[in-house]
């Protein structure tokens, strides 16, 4: 068993399947650092809504780049949000349907939100959301002018109320059904990334370069 | 354009960058129908919460596989909820980080769901569960026990109100960056299906049939 924190708060602590739960940081952090894209839930007058966003993880800290949301978000400091990022490594085929099941990595993170107001921590912020989903990026681009950073909503939360959920391995069936001609067992699925298409309107005599030819996740 | 729905509800209306909105029904269905994961949102006492959970479109109506969630949705009928859905298909790379972006598609479904109680009914809908993520796996497989039905929560809702909101193309970029002699373009994504791994615990003698071998998305 995992080592837990000593601040795990009842509404992150996992009650389902709480085998799979993890508590630790750095396997929190590791998730968080591979995923792409989160998908942040909030309460609206008109109900829950879920918005996928761009997010990256700095220390204990998650920046959400937060475009997408700007109407919802953009009003007064401090909104209570959901952020989930979830990984599917596999899709788990078993002897029965009630066993079939998901190879997955997930991460719930809950708290308050605040915009970044700070124009330099909000640059820094912003080169850090960049770096997350193309290192190397930052360096390989023009720097931020001032208009773009002001006309960016970056919100900062704090990684303290985290819990992980993470499945691996071959399908748990019936003990029954392992005598069964059932084909079971593990499709694992990852990214697939395809050939880096140039902009039609990229400056004759530019090669590709490095950061993106060797892209992986 | 596209043609909008007579019926497209302000709380559903896409505001920021509504030129990526879709709202015409056959749009969002085949989003609905390639997607594998969804995050589901509703509001609990504790804030909001966003759940992964596999899902399937049966017409009109989406289902949700509830195990994941069970604790907050099976008390009681008629629980909020907003169903995303989102597939990344490439990163957006452009000349400035402020243009940056990435090509998706993805669904918002907002509406109130409720658990299937007749056995029947669920039964049918947890086919279709598996049907959606593996087809042809219900044929493979025996049939549901009754006290398999009866230990799933599946929950149905309508998708009278939904909309889709999709990225295409090459980066968009400041008229004068165009010039600079940075690379810019997108790096297409997709699924990557690994080799399918056995069970150990397999029956010797059994082939990888052809819907698991030929698995794609």
């Amino acid at each position: 068993m995992e080592e837990v924190d000593k601040g795990v708060s009842e509404r992150i602590t996992v009650r389902r399947m709480p085998e799979r739960a993890r508590y630790e940081r750095n396997g929190i952090n590791a998730i968080l650092d591979e995923g792409l894209l989160a998908h942040v839930g909030m309460v609206t007058p008109h109900g829950p809504v879920v918005i996928p966003m761009l997010y990256a993880r700095d220390g204990g800290v998650l920046y959400l780049h937060g475009s997408a949301a700007s109407r919802l978000l953009r009003e007064g400091r401090g909104v209570q949000l959901c952020v989930t990022v979830s990984i599917v490594d596999g899709l788990v085929v078993a002897r029965s349907l009630a066993h079939h099941s998901m190879n997955y990595r997930s991460v719930v993170v809950m708290g308050e939100a605040s915009p970044i107001e700070d124009l330099d921590e909000k640059s820094r912020a912003l080169d850090i959301l960049s770096e997350h989903v193309i290192p190397g990026r930052v360096e390989a681009t023009r720097p931020h002018q001032e208009k773009e950073v002001k006309g960016t909503l970056v919100l900062s939360m704090s990684i303290d109320e985290a819990s992980a959920k993470v499945r691996t391995g071959p399908p748990i069936d019936e003990e029954e059904d392992y005598l069964l001609d059932t084909w079971a067992g593990v499709i694992p699925l990852g990214i697939d990334v395809g050939e880096p298409i140039a902009d039609p309107r990229l400056v004759s005599g530019i090669s590709t370069p490095e950061h993106i030819t060797e892209w992986q996740r």
